[in-house]
This record gives C-alpha cells, structure tokens and sequence, in this order.
C-alpha cells in the first residue's frame, strides 16, 4: 500500500532524513516543505540556505563534512571577495554560487521561488518534490540581548552568541504558502516533523496560518532534533535554555504538543517516555543519529514503519 | 613642468592608453574618466565592463588575450550557471564576479559607484584616480534593425549582429557627472579622447552636458580608434558604414570636430591629413597600435608631448 508523507524541513538535520525518506519512498509518495525564512539577500543575490541544503542533499551533492554547501567545491570567489575587503562571514562556494546567480536572475525575470526550485530539482535529477514554505519573502527576526537581529546575522555572522529572548517571522501572516504545499499536506496520510530546529526551522514553516490548519487534519510524527539535552547541530538546546526552558526531547515534545500524534525520541532519551506520553502523544524510541548515509535510510524506514502503524490505528 | 591631462575612455583601447599615461605621469598629473553607459546588471549584480577593464588594466590585472576580465582566472561559476541552463554569453570569471558581488554589495548600503572605484583602485594598487562618469545610471540602448536593445545585448550577446541604425544615452540628462569629475577637467591642461568608440564608449560621457560643457573649454586631443577603416577590436567602423558613413580617422575627426584642437592618426592613414586640417584639427601622425605594454608607454609619452606643444601654442 503507497503511504504519502510530506515532511517539514530546515537545514542539515531535516535535509539527512529527507534523504533518508526519499531512498524509500517513490517520488508520489515523499515531498518535503522547507523553510524560507532564514532565506536573505547577499552581495544583491538571493540565497535560501535550508531549501538548498535539501536540494543539496537530495541530489547527492551536499558537502558531507558541514553538510551545507557542495561537495568538490571551489572558494575562488570568496577569497578574492576578502581581497577585496568584503565580507565572507557567510561562506559561498563557487559552485554554490552559481545556483545563487542563477536563482537570482530568474527572480529577477519573475519567476518564483517554487518554480525555480523545480528546475534545479530537475537539472540535479532530483525526482521528489521540494517545496519552499512560500514563494513570498518570511523573515526570521531573532530577539536577542543585543536587540533584534536578522537571522543570518544571527546565526552565522555573530555565531549565535548572542543571548536569545523571542522570535518573529515577519510577514508569514502576509504570506501565502507555495502552490502545492497545502495539497501535499492534504494528500498525505501523515505529516512528519524532521529533526530540525524547533524554534526557526519548523515554527516558521508552521507561521503560515494555512500551512499550519492543514497540518492539524493530520497524524502528525516528530523526530526529536534534540538528545541527552543537546542539539546534534545549531542552537536549538541553547535557545531553549536561554528561553528558561530545560532543553530535552519533552522539551520539544511539549513545543509541538498541538500538532504531534507520536513522537521518536532517541534511545539515550528513554527515560522521557512517559512524560511525553502523560501529553497525550505517542512515543518511539529509535537510533536517530545519521552518520551515515545508511543511517538516513534505516531511521527513514523505522519512521514510515510506525507512520503506517499510525494509520492502522496502533 | 607638470602637466595635467584628463582623458575620457571606453574600454579596452582607451584603458591601455590610459595605462600608457599612467605610467608616464605622477597620479596628480593624470586621471582617467570612464563611461558607464555600457553598465548593467545581470544576475542581480551591477557590471561595468569599461570601468573594470580601465581598473583593472591600470592594476596590471587584465587579461592580456582579451583586453577585458582578469588574468589568471577561472570559471568554476559560469560553468556550473551552464549546467543549471542559465546564460553564459557574458563571461564571468570568478575573480572578476568577487568585484560585482562586492561593488553590488556596497551600491546596496548606498555607497556610491565612484566611491567603490577609488576603494577597489586603492586595494588593487592603482594610485591614478578612475571616475566613473557619473554615479548616477546611464544606459546605451542600441536602435537596429532588430528594435532598440540595450547595449551589452547588442555587443556581446547578439554579437553586434544587428544592423545598428542610432543610439540613446537614457537618463544622460538628468544624470550629474561623478564628484572629481568636473574638477578634474577644469585642473586639466589637456583633455585626451583615448583610441576608443566614437558611438558607445566617447560620446556616452559627453552626453553629460556638464561634462561637454567642461570639455569644450579645454584643448582637446584625440586619438583614433579606426586604422586603415578597421576598428583594431569592437564594432566602431561597422557602426559609422551601418550609419552612411564611411568608416575612417577622418570620420571621428568630423564625428569630433568641435571637441578636437589636435588628432593623432596612424601611420597608415597619413593621406588623410590633409582632409583632416581642412576641418581646422591639426594632425599628428604615429604608430598608434598597441601591441605590448612597451607601445603603451612609447604611444603616451608622444601624446604628452603633443599635449605640451598644444600648450606651448605649437
């Protein structure tokens, strides 16, 4: 029996069980929706750092060592850009690049951020669909104790050093969501939420007040980004603790008690089981870290074996 | 005796002799004015080919096959815009798309295009002052038998195919010249018009009404583009045949007529003189290709001093 899901993704750790999902799953059965509102503007090109750590990863490209970025990548740009005095807290690869130019230029033309995915989904030969949240511009705002700061600034420039107190995802209240994002939450049998950052990979996803009504017709299964009390990757434990939240997979089970059907924690986290359960949600308790790719695609399929367990009312 | 020469230059054949003058006369002996008529933007970034040519060949940077881009280049990102189907008919090398990015970057903070220059000119050396003839845009569109297109898409990427039939400077009226640029003029003892288009590299700039305003009260010595009715690169000489006119160093001197105190023409062209003084330019008659950067040096230091003996009412 074909079993659709559409997953929620940001960057590296949604990217991996993405991947994971797309090895087991046919391309009508797998789309993944990905966060934009940690997209912005660089040197005038528009870069959109979660879809194409998935496009990436999807394709077989992704750089495995940071897992953002190309592998067999070039830094002639960059280095000439410091020659220069520029900037390169961000760090752009010549072929990285190329995709920002290319996206930019078909912006430019009018085309969107949906459709412009589409084709470098199709030139990559990716064949499942990876749909940006929206094709209007969202923006992560990161409240902090040195004020408001856009979220690459945040993020990369100032290394998330900053002390966090709150987020806003400016314009999600304006925007809509990309064509074919709520028919694929629609269509699918159950809503997976990736491994990624609760509070500015998932959250902006579901800022869209369509997306996120659609989502709640759903199953809906969460994989815990967070083990043993720390992020894998990224700042989610410590956004959580400086929000005066103790960081843990109840901790996100809790963020995401409206949504979440069941929840797959990680072994070292077994001992959480019952208090999420006492929230009315389901527990799995899995191997979730992905070293490798056979990782991706083992915990891939332990996820569609409890989501088909889901469906048949386990 | 210190002798102050402004000259106004396209790209390629106006930026090696203004390398020549450069290497003949102290910085404040010696500034070049640039036209930006043929900036554009592609890809989201703002270009200016003649602007880059004229920094870059005074930084001893250029690409000696060429004339334009940078030598020891690499093209990790135009080839990968290739895979993705996006167009490559303007050549962008990598060292040459760190300067876009960055000057795109710094136009997008509201600094100023002239501003950038004098930044980009002392990172890379370049002691003479290069000025943008205006910050303000200017664009050459080109009316041909194919409609009215806008320069970089006549020149390179239709490969100054059409049939040109006239020109426009848009937004030349309003446009102001560049701080300095004025300045720069009236300090001038002598006003060279480098070997460069008449059609699309010169009158750009004196499109400005202040700058030919300025221009008209200084003596004025040109330098011909054409040899023997050829252009030694670029399209000048099919530009004046297109246009009726017969394509010769008497052509840019009727074409300059009231600008021009005296011309420099090539050896070759020497029966031309004549036809020429009749015009009431006076004449002189060297070897005006610049093969080498040796000829550079040779052909400037015999224009400077032409331009003392203008002075000396010679």
């Amino acid at each position: 029996m074909a079993l659709r899901i559409a997953a929620l993704a940001g960057g590296v750790g949604g990217a991996k069980l993405a991947h994971g999902l797309a090895r087991c799953l046919a391309p009508d059965e797998f789309s993944v929706i990905v966060n934009t509102a940690d997209d912005f503007i660089h040197f005038g090109l528009a870069i959109s750092p979660d879809l194409d750590t998935v496009l990436y990863t999807l394709a077989g490209l992704a750089n495995p060592d940071t897992g953002w970025g190309r592998k067999e990548e070039s830094w002639q740009v960059l280095l000439e850009v410091e020659e220069l005095g520029g900037p390169t807290w961000f760090r752009l690869g010549d072929r990285d690049l190329a995709l920002h130019l290319e996206r930019t230029r078909r912006l430019g033309q009018g085309e969107t951020l949906s459709s412009i995915t589409a084709e470098f989904s199709h030139r990559f030969g990716v064949d499942h669909r990876i749909y940006p949240m929206s094709d209007d511009p969202i923006r992560t705002f990161v409240k902090t104790d040195a004020g408001w700061l856009p979220f690459q600034e945040y993020f990369v420039k100032r290394g998330c050093q900053p002390i966090v107190r709150g987020f806003e995802f400016r314009g999600c209240k304006q925007a809509n969501p990309a064509p074919g994002v709520i028919e694929t939450i629609e269509e699918a049998a159950v809503v997976v939420f990736c491994p990624s950052n609760p509070w500015v990979s998932i959250d902006p996803i579901l800022s869209l007040p369509a997306i996120a009504s659609a989502v709640r017709t759903k199953p809906v299964l969460g994989i815990s980004p967070i083990i043993a009390g720390q992020a894998l990757r990224g700042p989610a434990a410590s956004m959580y603790a400086q929000l005066g939240i103790e960081p843990s997979a109840l901790a996100v089970a809790e963020h995401f008690r409206s949504y979440l059907s069941e929840f797959v924690i990680d072994r070292e986290d077994e001992q959480l089981s019952q208090k999420i359960q006492e929230l009315g949600i389901q527990v799995a308790v899995l191997d979730t870290i992905m070293r490798s790719e056979d990782d991706r695609e083992r915990l891939a399929g332990e996820v569609i074996a409890i989501a088909r367990q889901m469906l048949q009312g386990g």
